[in-house]
């Protein structure tokens, strides 16, 4: 790619994504649906300008590192622990049922192979923490209780999501599924996460002091970014998704943290975290935005047949099962039936992991093109929808 | 790529990259100098690590767009057309005499053949703009006369050596030049850099507004970019560096920004440019030393022998002829002779505009392994040694 042509697709990139954001947000829904929806509409499903190569499937990930690392930064741990049953509860049906459903439907009903089966099952597993956590802050309800579980569910999902995409293709490609390294790779997963943040709070006198201390310009930032890149690039490590590794960074940061045992660490200055959110607010506005475009621009429509009777079943039936698997993880949630909808409608979303899945199937020759069709038309319709009934139903909750 | 050595990467880019420019600012040394030696040591030349590929030299290129973005931003078009005589003048020696310098040694010294030493005398043309001003910065003379007439003459010297680029090329590859595009060119280049940042001043009030009415988050350093963005794809449009685009919107944005006539606009509230400099700074700050790493790691030294006496000769003599001809294009500054030393030598360095040469001499068969092992030596020499030196000349240069 030559240098101006870059320029030029970052360019459409931004401009079209702030613009959709904001007409979005005007008509009071959440404006990361408009940055879906300018990706969908500059990507190959309408106007092919923008078909995301290597670079900005790379500037989308440092995006989506950022904005878990800000929802770390806001998280408070000791309310994420209270609600971590209610939590566990929602991501383990989350996963089950979504598994399930995905698996009978291709199996019993349209008669699919057994392989095929269990990676559509696998497909409709992980819920896009990307999308959920976004539109969460786009409508200004991510300090509620609700927010506070799904944010659990979606990190166990995640977690879920990704071992169970290795264990389906290690079966698949190979034929036999190796149990004691799936094990090992739980175990790594979870004793990086409890240990992570607490290991990286240890450094944040370093980073106070390094901050206070500097001799060049830009500091902050490039510690700041720089510890996210060694969490994720650990997490990776250890098989978890790196975004992990930048949420647990964020945790290590914020203001709230404590331990488990009711003590805080107190090195932390209240204003080294100003600093840090001063410095890291833009890098992480300018950022993010290509994250969800280029999950727009990956969606290709162009695949779907739209005029196929035979595609709107399978996909019709596909979709309901994909939704309504999801949103029965909500029975868990304690509280009055909005609260238990609300919750399992914020865990729809497929977006990117979806397509992930998709993808990796197509290639290694599990999806046919109706199959494939079917799933990109299924996280289309999930990413764009649960957004846009959750700022309805979640209006007035607190 | 896959994404964790990605960030893998970028981690030991932004880590050497502070490292050393720490190092080199304790040492009082210009800690540019500190990034381009990290990028040395992490490249081809010593440890092999970062090998840049289109995302990185893609990441660098933002870098020094941003770098000249926030140059224009800090620069008085009223006090560089002052000294604009001077900095034409400056900038014509620093063409004509390094280009007849290189030409003469290959030519007359070396017996090289025609094309060759024309292209040698094309290659020692260019100031790296970008590491002049990261230098001037560092030791924080960027507010100096000398500076302002460095600045005019690197912007200049800059747009001389792409247009000489293209005419070599031409003659190099098509055997023939084409005197009118060539014209063309010039001329566009002209009007551009006259209205750019006039018609973007227009634009100012637009963006005042919308960073007031935004109802999403990260206005200001989206459409900040943008318009940076949109006038680097129209300078190289119309055939100027991409760099002279940023440089233009900065100028634009600049607080100190004025007519020629006199009158200032004053639509641009002093608000907005606060805004500006607080959520572009941290941006400036990330991307600008991945441009320095990059240039470092770009330069294989491995391609040198250094063990050849053939090599030494050739290569002194060359470096001498690079030096002291860029050294001579400060007779022309008024004042003392320190001032004169001063500007001669920031002019010395090639940086990546010289090995870009070297690239496109060596794709296209003009110069063998040795000319091209020479051209990197000198320009690592150039880019490494006038920082050095400049910092000690203009101590107590106001």
């Amino acid at each position: 790619m030559e240098v101006s042509e870059f320029f030029l697709k970052l360019l459409v990139i931004l401009i079209s994504a702030k613009f959709f954001a904001e007409v979005f947000a005007y008509l009071r829904l959440p404006s990361v649906l408009g940055e879906v929806i300018a990706g969908i509409i500059i990507g190959p499903s309408v106007l092919g300008i923008i078909v995301p190569d290597a670079t900005f499937y790379l500037l989308a990930e440092i995006g989506i590192l950022l904005l878990l690392f800000e929802v770390g930064l806001e998280t408070d741990v000791g309310q994420m622990l209270k609600v971590g049953i209610q939590s566990s509860l929602v991501a383990i049906t989350g996963v089950l049922a979504p598994a399930f459903a995905g698996f009978w439907i291709s199996n019993y009903v349209f008669h699919l192979p057994f392989v095929v089966s269990l990676f559509i099952g696998g497909t409709l597993v992980a819920t896009s923490i990307g999308i959920t956590v976004r539109v969460l802050v786009d409508i200004n309800k991510h300090q509620t209780k609700t927010a506070k579980i799904v944010l659990g569910a979606a990190v166990l999902d995640d977690i879920v999501g990704v071992v169970i995409l290795a264990i389906l293709y290690d079966y698949a490609v190979k034929g036999e599924v190796n149990i004691i390294n799936t094990a090992k790779v739980v175990g790594f997963i979870t004793v990086f996460l409890l240990i992570a943040p607490l290991i990286t709070k240890l450094f944040v006198p370093l980073i106070s002091k390094l901050s206070t201390k500097k001799r060049t310009r830009g500091m902050i930032p490039t510690l700041i970014i720089s510890l996210i890149l060694i969490l994720a690039v650990i997490s990776h490590e250890v098989g978890a998704p790196e975004i992990l590794g930048s949420f647990a960074a964020g945790i290590a940061l914020a203001r709230r943290f404590f331990l488990p045992l009711g003590s805080t660490i107190d090195h932390y200055s209240h204003d080294l975290a100003e600093k840090i959110e001063e410095k890291m607010t833009p890098i992480i506005n300018l950022f993010v935005p290509i994250f969800f475009v280029v999950v727009g621009a990956s969606i290709n429509l162009r695949v779907v047949d739209f005029t196929s009777l035979n595609f709107w079943q399978i996909a019709g039936l596909f979709t309901i099962g994909a939704v309504v698997s999801k949103m029965v993880s909500g029975v868990w949630v304690k509280g009055d039936f909005r609260k238990k909808l609300s919750t399992g409608i914020a865990m729809v979303p497929r977006g990117e992991v979806g397509l992930i899945f998709a993808e990796v199937g197509k290639k290694n020759g599990i999806f046919d093109d109706m199959v494939y069709a079917v799933i990109v038309f299924v996280v289309a319709l999930t990413t764009l929808f649960a957004p846009l009934m959750l700022r309805f139903i979640m209006k007035g909750e607190e």
